[in-house]
């Protein structure tokens, strides 16, 4: 299947009206052949009652894997909706992290239904999962990877494989632990595939293995995979024995995550997770009023800078029609440098040490581009402006102040936008909340006060 | 080896030490210890010599990993060092999908010396991969790929896996293909472990294969992996045959390009893929100048509508001051809506259809927001900036222009914010250039004809 054929709402046409003629063998042979992922999309469209009536058309597996990709919603429906053997045959397909995401987001009814219906050892890993802090590589990884012991032949290490591998997320690669469960070596099945049968693992795995411990940073763990083209990370606890382990999907998800996360507090939105149209009005609202707040109270600053210097204003007050160009440009001109050390940071390409480089380099294209901006600016102002609107009280001096007004605030707007992401990290802070919004408010009073002061010089004002 | 625990700097030390005492089996042997991804951010700190010395050191499949990671440069003067015989060595150990990415950044004359190295088929295998449009699926694939017949069974399949596996990028998932190399089914190394060795591979592959064209676009490949978690997908040209595959590490890295790109665009910058300190000065300068140019001289209507009011300006100079106020305000209210719409299409979380939804659900939040910001703008300004700062001038009437204009252009800003993102992505370009900074260019004029249309109602000038 391309994957431009498959359309959602042709698959919710053919469904529904098979649903209306009740010909529900039909719905099952097109459910089974559609991906779980797109099972879920069309699940969407249907009401709660259907959802449930389709669901229990899935095939086992299918169901599984399924039900992971539903929204919380759906999943809290079906939850209420199953029958306890219904309940235990999902979940002894679901793997061990995702029962706990499912988890982590019922009520607690629903929590105590699904720990009934697991086997003590099961509710056992999923007490410890629950335990590790949110955001944090233990709550993501999965207990079930296939380990290994160094005095394994292959053989003997693609007998386990296939005696215990249909419960592990991933069996590519194997981990091989000593007696107290400490992490020696790691070998791929690509690597027993290309050995023989009787040679040892000890022989060929790797032995300098890179890890991760339970309360690191889920996205240093990521960025780990990322870096390493890893299929799977180990995860230790703090005596350094092997515990979980995260899966390249999952690294996805969470480099996905921390983009969206990013790129919300850049603009000045307190981060939210679930998908736009899943989100309220009242949720919506409330992610965004803060910075709102915030940023409108802190602009008292620049209103104070300009009262101050009204009687300058009232004097000339085609000062006044060129304010808002000179500040939406030193705020583009700051967030371009803010964004762009934000993201180096986040991608680990500049680190705290490089903090003098960054901002010599700044400065530098900072008088590049405060100088081009203000040769064209002051030709604009004077043929535009001056000549072809017949803008009045446009003088060469207006101009000068205006452009080199220009010329400094866009050095400054530089300054301020490569220095504070770096400040914020090294105290610990998210850089990304050092972002357009924030260095604009900044970058608007000295601005103005840059204006204002060569308005004196230039102007006599 | 803890990911905290390998420091550059400290190998950096360690072996500028070593070298100093010519002790190259040490280096060698702290070399053969350090992942290549590390091997070539430890290069970076070295000479050039010092880097070529070096790379003569490794084990050959790691040296040929260590090449990979290497930057443009480095690579570029690698190729110059090397004998004939050691860049064969190098060629042969890589995947053809990087050495095409090598080749794309090279010169002429380097091209020449690589394909002389190559044989005749793997250099025609390269010709058809260079042919690829940039960014298109088929640029970023390999023809490495695991392909078996669908009467092979269990056995035949591992034993054409343990024969031609080592040169293949992956081999865990499997390809299916009929005669003419149409792709008719996929199964993987799990699958195949799983079941008995004289099981036939079509009585358990799965034929619901999803797939894409050589000619769509990389990021919709890297989302179609990422949404399905495969570590594979498979490319196909437009007679359907199967000419490669797209790696799980590949999609990640397309990712993270596409997040920093889009990024970029909503920051007003061009984008370029370089990591931030690779990059010239004059090179950053190109990617900042021309939004900053075009968004600056954009303001020109900004400073005309000032202008136009002026009389009303200099009759209650008031006004002027809280101008930063409003158009900050309504900036961040626009870039908010914009960027949380521009995320949301990227991860197709909604499509064109939704349109009057995301209206009708950015106008509510943009009347919560705006009566909100209105309601402790009012207070704050009678009591903050009259009361307590003695501001002159602000009368109730004052406060509540600006009031009144707040609550009407955040909810212009909101629907602004949310339509042109749309709209750009209906016209086919990319909605991320339609951001914060050129949303705000707009909201700004919008602003300023509300705040005099409510000036003139309200205090009559």
């Amino acid at each position: 299947m391309n994957f431009e054929e498959f359309s959602i709402e042709e698959a919710f046409e053919e469904i529904s009206s098979l649903y209306r003629d009740r010909n529900f063998s039909a719905i099952k042979a097109i459910l089974t052949q559609i991906n779980p992922a797109d099972i879920a999309l069309l699940f969407d469209e249907f009401e709660s009652e259907q959802r449930i009536l389709f669901f229990r058309l899935l095939p086992k597996e299918e169901a599984a894997e399924t039900f992971v990709e539903l929204d919380g919603d759906t999943q809290e429906a079906l939850i209420h909706a199953f029958s306890d053997t219904e309940l235990r045959e999902v979940l002894d397909e679901l793997y061990l992290d995702d029962t706990v995401d499912i988890i982590e987001e019922m009520p607690a009814t629903l929590v105590k239904k699904i720990l009934k219906n697991t086997d003590s050892e099961t509710r056992a890993s999923i007490n410890t999962l629950l335990k590790y802090p949110e955001d944090s590589a233990g709550s993501i990884m999965t207990p079930e990877f296939v380990d290994l012991k160094k005095d394994n032949t292959v053989e003997d290490a693609f007998k386990r494989i296939r005696r215990t591998g249909v419960d592990k997320e991933t069996i590519y690669t194997c981990y091989v632990t000593d007696k107290s469960r400490h992490l020696i070596g790691v070998t791929t099945v690509k690597e027993l595939l290309l050995h023989d049968y009787d040679d040892k693992i000890e022989e060929f795995m790797e032995t300098n293995v890179i890890y991760i411990y339970t309360h690191d940073d889920q996205e240093s763990a990521a960025n780990l995979l990322s870096k390493y083209d890893f299929l799977a990370l180990p995860v230790v606890d703090m005596e350094e024995r092997l515990v979980g382990i995260i899966t390249v999907d999952d690294a996805i998800d969470v480099l996905q995550d921390e983009n969206t996360e990013d790129i919300q507090k850049m603009n000045a939105i307190v981060p939210n997770e679930k998908p736009y149209l899943k989100i309220g009005v009242f949720e919506t609202f409330k992610s965004r009023i803060p910075w709102l707040m915030l940023l409108m109270v802190s602009a008292t600053f620049t209103g104070m800078i300009i009262t101050a210097f009204e009687d300058k204003l009232s004097a000339l007050i085609i000062l006044t029609s060129f304010i808002p160009m000179l500040m939406d440009t030193g705020g583009n001109s700051g967030g371009q440098a803010s964004v762009t050390i934000i993201r180096a940071l986040s991608l680990n390409e500049i680190d705290l040490k490089d903090i003098f480089k960054v901002i010599w380099k700044e400065i530098r294209v900072g008088i590049v581009c405060g100088l081009s901006l203000a040769v064209v600016n002051f030709i604009k102002i004077w043929f535009v402006d001056r000549l072809l609107l017949g803008t009045e009280g446009i003088t060469l001096k207006v101009d000068l102040v205006i452009s080199c007004t220009l010329i400094i605030e866009i050095v400054f707007a530089k300054i301020i936008g490569c220095t504070l992401p770096i400040f914020a990290k090294r105290l610990k802070f998210d850089p990304a909340v050092m972002s357009s919004p924030f260095i604009t408010t900044i970058v608007d009073a000295v601005s103005l006060l840059v204006y204002f002061w060569f308005a004196s010089m230039i102007l006599h004002i």
